[in-house]
């Protein structure tokens, strides 16, 4: 019956054991937290959607990569299918927006934190079950929106412990206008762009030949590089550099205009106008960003300003800007680095109370509650067991304390507490063992 | 464009505003914090399980409503089924037993909050997409188990704010022995407990003809009523006029141990032993237990021990108790009774910063992360605009406080709170505003 074949979860999905889950929800409380205290309310939606709401909404691949379901009863022979699992956030958002169009407000900034499922083959990284944590902010076009956005995933990264991070910071339209300047065609700006965006990874000269082999002239690519080069000057230089390239341009001023708002604030310092920025979604219509450590290649997080989509199921269009957390790359990234704090890292219990005899389970269970009301999480070993037994299992498990009462200490009204990283071993009234362990773990009793 | 109809959520699921996520939310933190403070440890596995793990395990009306997906790509169009969406939280327990047996603590203790899908027929309070909040403890038969369990669950309800709940408490042994006293056959005594548990509902007559239409001797029912009637004495005494029945069992010795390892604690006074309890699923082979509230038909939760059904995958017996808090039963009562601090129904923001004017706007952005680093959640306006419409947006979303940076408040280095619900207003340093508006939310700065 025990075939471990069996009892694996499906391809590409995981089970979270406790230790990844304390990681994960740590990070998510911080995000949760911060996002709050920058007035974005949390939203979620159905698991899954009207397969007609999904289909055709993220391209011919997107659709293969939809996990459809079965109708039900009677309908189940047909092999059809009428729901689908949330592929993305953004969709169900605008539906919602659709929906509740009259209860939500004018500047609706919500987030959401919710998995969602691809049927991507699984690789190393890839999986078809994972978390997206989106925040997007609706209604307005000013630059504000932008700087807030760039301040809240500032101080989430600051929170978690970040603190060699970078917000690279492009727009959209003035990718157009450094390639329009190159003299590239409009037709080719998509092809220039894939190619652009793999500078880091392939090279001037892979990107010359990516040009090449789509028949850009060699002239435009030489300009293009040149202009598109990556910075990490000021960004006000950046700026005034660019504005040289293609003159004053709309674009150059909404930067600007993000740039100056943050400029006092601690993400102020993060960000760093790069023109080499791309980001591979088509459907960006202002300013783009993304997080970067320097050791990690890839980002942690990304967005932009997208106009066009929000307003979908609405019929006419919602301004939004919106920025995703990888939810699972901080964590692999901060795991790497040590970086959670020693209750996450550490074990599930602080305390286990051990059990003297068959007689003394009801006293271990009142024991059990004291040190509870003080603030601790406390395990009772279940069985009366030989005392050597019981501290092996609580070593097994991480526990850092166990406290036993014996006869000795149950005519004095005490408890032992024993230390089983040092093997200390102390007795103390039973009223300040709470906070006798709480202090030792450096915590707030 | 904008069809209501094609926005909707599909049948059976919600989409959560922020209001009801914010209850949701506090709800699980509570109890989340309670279940860890007694050593539980977090699980989560994914959505989706291969079909062949949940087929066959939730009888025939289960099959039919288990959610199937298509398989994918050129599979598709068999029109069959290689996955299935999560029904319960039990199965996927059961193999992640099997699956990490050598991981898993020999007493596992886990709690797993996550929806669950089942393709009910929608009706008031029944939902598709749900949210199960569950609780088990793995590896020993002892009443220790079930004491710690019940404790933790009473804590729950304590923290949340109840102060009327019992918590029922009988077996299934005892429930046969009673039957058997009674003079009903083995073979009717699943028809009997069906009819038993009703008695709420339909009343003595009603037991009484149920009992007859399934051809159960008169004199058998008027005993069985005799003996089954609920009880609202105190444990002891129940227990004693129930061996004054069945005789000395092994039933009431396991019960007898629950109450008295709970005699000293919090839960101990919210026992009633109650030999009326019955609880529909079969699989349990021990305690049972239940938690009602006085006002509220059925449960807020209930569970027991099953001793036979978590080692399904690992080809043994695994020993198990475990206890499910009904999530949405339990909002609903508490925003009924409006049990939730105010932070949590109240809106999602402390206090909006106002533009002055498109000049102050990056001053706007700064004193709102000044606020922030006070602990307040704040919202800024994202465009110039006429001060009235600003108030009036403030309003709308029940903001209480408004900041505004006017000319002299910046000349004196100063900033002016209004208070939405009193109308007054204040000008403050800047550095005590944060301050201020937390003591009048009474918050801990």
């Amino acid at each position: 019956m025990a075939d471990k074949q069996l009892t694996k979860p499906p391809s590409g999905t995981r089970d979270f054991l406790p230790d990844e889950i304390r990681r994960r929800e740590y990070v998510i409380d911080v995000i949760r937290r911060v996002y709050e205290s920058y007035g974005f309310e949390p939203l979620e939606t159905p698991a899954f959607e009207n397969i007609d709401t999904l289909l055709g909404k993220y391209g011919e691949e997107g659709n293969k990569l939809i996990f459809k379901i079965l109708k039900r009863g009677e309908h189940e022979k047909s092999g059809e299918a009428d729901l689908a699992l949330r592929y993305d956030l953004t969709v169900p958002l605008a539906r919602v927006v659709a929906q509740y169009q009259n209860e939500l407000p004018k500047f609706f900034k919500r987030y959401q934190i919710q998995p969602v499922w691809r049927a991507d083959r699984p690789a190393k990284g890839r999986f078809r079950e994972f978390h997206q944590c989106d925040i997007d902010s609706l209604g307005s076009t000013d630059a504000l929106v932008e700087a807030e956005l760039l301040s809240a995933v500032c101080d989430v990264l600051a929170r978690l412990g970040f603190q060699d991070f970078i917000v690279r910071l492009n727009h959209r339209g003035l990718l157009t206008a450094l390639l329009e300047t190159s003299g590239i065609a409009a037709t080719q700006h998509g092809d220039a762009l894939v190619a652009l965006d793999k500078l880091d990874k392939i090279g001037r000269d892979g990107v010359e030949r990516e040009f090449s082999a789509r028949g850009i002239p060699s002239d435009a690519v030489a300009k293009a590089l040149t202009f598109f080069a990556g910075e990490s000057v000021e960004s006000d230089r950046a700026l005034e550099r660019l504005t040289g390239i293609v003159g004053r341009h709309e674009s150059l001023e909404n930067l600007d205009a993000i740039v100056k708002l943050l400029a006092t604030t601690d993400a102020g310092k993060r960000i760093r106008v790069d023109p080499s920025l791309a980001r591979g979604l088509s459907y960006y219509t202002g300013a783009i960003m993304e997080v970067a450590v320097p050791d990690l290649a890839g980002s942690l997080g990304g967005g932009g300003r997208y106009d066009n989509l929000i307003g979908m199921f609405l019929g006419r269009d919602v301004p939004a800007c919106g920025f995703s957390l990888g939810l699972e790359r901080l964590i692999v990234v901060m795991t790497e680095r040590k970086m959670f704090p020693a209750e996450v890292a550490g074990g599930a219990v602080d305390i286990m109370v051990t059990i003297w005899n068959d007689e003394r389970r009801a006293d271990a269970v009142r024991l059990a509650q004291e040190l509870r009301q003080g603030g601790l999480r406390v395990d009772v070993y279940p069985e009366a067991d030989k005392l050597g037994k019981q501290f092996k299992y609580a070593s097994s498990r991480n526990v850092r304390f166990v406290a036993i009462v014996g006869d000795d200490e149950r005519s004095r009204g005490e408890v032992a507490v024993k230390d089983m990283r040092s093997g200390d071993q102390k007795s103390l009234p039973r009223a300040e063992a709470a906070a006798f362990v709480a202090l030792t773990l450096n915590r707030e009793p």
